[in-house]
């Protein structure tokens, strides 16, 4: 079960040229994307009202039309059919669905919900890799797997420890502390501090030896909101250690010695397979096209450990399903989890079908 | 579900020889077909009454009987159990249930329902691929797609403007004309005429330039059965413009420039996989074998562009079902549909189960 | 549905080192089995009971424990978790499922049903391939089919003279003697001979070529035990003629010319897949490594071909499952089935479920 209304991310919106079609599947929902030649975005039911054939499978006409390549019905931006090869009548439902849609933040969002709450205002503030503060590298990957088990593993990083030993370095201190854990507006903010005292890297780590050579003492600073469905906005910096608050939780007033964001989205496609997109990179005023290369390259690793681990986990859960033991360290994932449960449940008038920790253990851990 | 009361193809006639083990789903029944050493056909379940294995793993013994190679049963053409091996007594149940099966036009047809209905005269009149009248090629491709939405192709042109705008090089033409539909008995006739005013084809498609060189006016004829389950038998020809009937619906009186003739058959093999048999050709009077091979390189072209754009429909239609918009091009589709559903209901006392397009739908395009 | 309280099973004893982690399927659990660096085995649940990701992607520590890669639970060889990384209390729900686990002749056995009643009296008396007595050698292959398919093929020798004429070179007096056959405890035996006035392989045969040049008549003996859940230990010699008892089912006093051993194993993973162990080898006394590898490529010839007939049964099953004619070579089939199905009966109360030949044709061919 998904929740409908929401901003979901169907591609990259720099990469749709007029003309071209994309198609993807959304919360089980064919969609066919594309841009017109005024440079405006359709997104509509990949399925043609005739005969159900792909709409993707179609063809860009005047400019703003598409028109089915099986028996040539076209169809305007609004869905509506506007010629029936050899027909003069077109009958009122001869129309194919649209959605709202938006190209923001290099991505391109569709509202599968009630067109009428579409509202721009809620889509996710993420960073588009041509923004100039930052050096972005980007790229998406499919999971065989539930978007809520992604959810989970990117809304709890002790898993860095383990996962991510050889990648990102981790040490266990990742499986240690405990961040900073607030329900927002669709979702949650995690924030963390890393003190001088603590060891987070391993000192011959992949990602270590992309740090640039700092004297003194530091700290690591990293802060993301976790946003329905799936979306991770995070900000991470290293500060000199006399610049970290003293409460450990607060947003310092100094400028870190460097500093980098990573915007990633997860479109569940269905209950089974999901869309990862993701982008990565330093700031520019520090930053270097080298050192963008080296953290992603680092990401992507990183990445493809977390694939491997979660779709294992999805065929262990489809084989055997069971009771989870929730530690303190599931704050982060229990919270998202109550965050769409509750979205499902008001869209929806019971729970039904949501999957779900039960509220016995969120009380256990939170 | 299917009609049963009706002769499927299972395979080309002339390529099965003595001993060979013909291994055939047809409509979710395991199927054998084999020639005994004096030639004639036997077509039973392939699947052993013992332990149900498959016969067609099996061994024809004696000129005529099957010996299951798993414990060694053998049955003979009737599909009797003649030996046991080890064991005197042979129980009267140790039989495998045998079908009508007829070698006729070049395909083995078997009959799928009640045997005492096995009527030959229900055999459609395809044109075998050694008829001297014609220089025939033939071949076969399977479908992950229902028939129905196969027949639902080949009972309306309309797609060739679209699909086959580069095999046949159709023009838009195809899309607009409507050809005479007529419901025959067991399936429908489809004819239609085209012009020397319009222009049917693009003068540089494929299938454009085995045309032979003809100088002044022409006109198109071609008329076709489609027979249940899902079988085409199309003359088709090329005439002086001054011999096309005024009424446009007439059969010529007159000699053809050139003409060919395609049999098309749907065997399916389960609800969601078709096999698809079929030839082309020119007719001998004016054909040459260059001419067979070029038309048929043609019709391969279009029939894969068929497949591709079925089973990226099939794959919607079992993503998200719907209702369909019909058109006044699917007065062929909605047709042949009513036909199987008829047959079907026939057979079976109620439509339940039938796919279908509703009454509604056919009384608005009739 | 399966026996549960049955050793399964998991794999070879010898070839799991201390630190690796043996994942498998078992009656539809997943297992983990592990050596701890004192060389005891350990069977748990393959699912950690945090987030249900697979413990065979863990790690082994402290010589004895294992921890979860993904956030970092470790749990003891008796599935108690020891470590929360981060948090103080570990709570008493947080433990894996254990199984009873025993390392013997060669094959490392879990028992899946209740720990109580795990009697390693129950293990079958197997040949391990490294006792002194035999030249053995050991594979293993897994099957796309329900493992009681296969123990009826073990059970019933008659498929020798068609599946196995190319490899064992059976004649068809295999599918015409009826072996004596007596239920024992959790299983059947089976056994046999073939006097020297019979013609049990062809001369030409591979396992043919491998038996020993001996002068005058011989008489060939086999018996078999065979015991839930699928587990074959078969005695075969070859004795001098004079040496075959009058009844033809004893055990002979004198001494064979040459003997072999085999012991396999049926691991149903699911009701669809099975694992299949195997070793074979003759005796020390008249054997040679040479005659061991003959006598196990040929084996392995045996092996394809069941698996190919078997898989192909299984798909015919799958397709259109129906009654079984049985015949008086499946007494040994019947009778397994009988003992399998009595065994669920008592565990479960009911005979719900169980694959089963009804009692009337148990009956008819006993």
């Amino acid at each position: 079960m998904f929740i409908r209304n929401c901003w979901y991310v169907a591609g990259w919106d720099q990469e749709l040229a007029p003309g071209a079609l994309l198609s993807i599947k959304i919360i089980d929902d064919p969609i066919l994307v594309y841009r017109t030649d005024d440079g405006d975005l359709v997104a509509m039911e990949d399925r043609c009202c005739h005969r159900l054939a792909p709409l993707s499978l179609g063809r860009l006409e005047d400019g703003c039309n598409i028109r089915c390549m099986y028996h040539g019905l076209k169809f305007d931006p609004f869905g509506r059919c506007v010629e029936i090869p050899g027909q003069d009548t077109i009958p009122s439902t001869a129309r194919v669905r649209t959605y709202p849609v938006v190209g923001k933040h290099s991505w391109i969002w569709v509202w599968m919900g009630d067109p009428s709450l579409a509202d721009e205002a809620l889509i996710p503030p993420a960073v588009g890799y041509d923004d100039p503060r930052y050096i972005l590298r980007h790229g998406n990957i499919d999971y065989a797997a539930n978007y809520q088990l992604i959810n989970d593993n990117l809304t709890d990083f002790s898993h860095l420890s383990y996962v991510h030993a050889n990648s990102f370095g981790s040490t266990e201190l990742w499986a240690r502390i405990r961040p900073l854990i607030k329900v927002i507006d669709r979702g949650i903010r995690v924030t963390r501090w890393v003190g001088p005292e603590d060891q987070a890297l391993k000192p011959d780590a992949p990602a270590t030896k992309r740090v640039p050579d700092i004297t003194g003492p530091t700290a690591l600073f990293s802060t993301y909101d976790y946003l329905v469905p799936g979306v991770l906005l995070m900000y991470s910096a290293i500060y000199r250690a006399q610049d970290m608050p003293e409460d450990r939780v607060s947003w310092p007033d100094a400028e870190p010695i460097a500093a980098n964001f990573t915007s990633q989205a997860l479109t569940p496609m269905s209950e089974t397979e999901t869309r990862y997109f993701f982008s990565w990179g330093p700031r520019s005023v520090e930053g270097t096209p080298e050192m963008a290369d080296g953290m992603f390259k680092v990401a992507q690793m990183a990445f493809a450990e977390d694939k491997d681990m979660i779709e294992a986990q999805q065929r262990i859960i489809n084989l055997k399903p069971g009771n989870e033991v929730l530690t303190t360290a599931d704050v982060g994932p229990v919270q998202m989890r109550a965050v769409i449960r509750k979205m499902i449940k008001a869209e929806n008038g019971d729970m039904a079908g949501a999957p779900d920790a039960t509220p016995a253990v969120l009380d256990a851990v939170s």
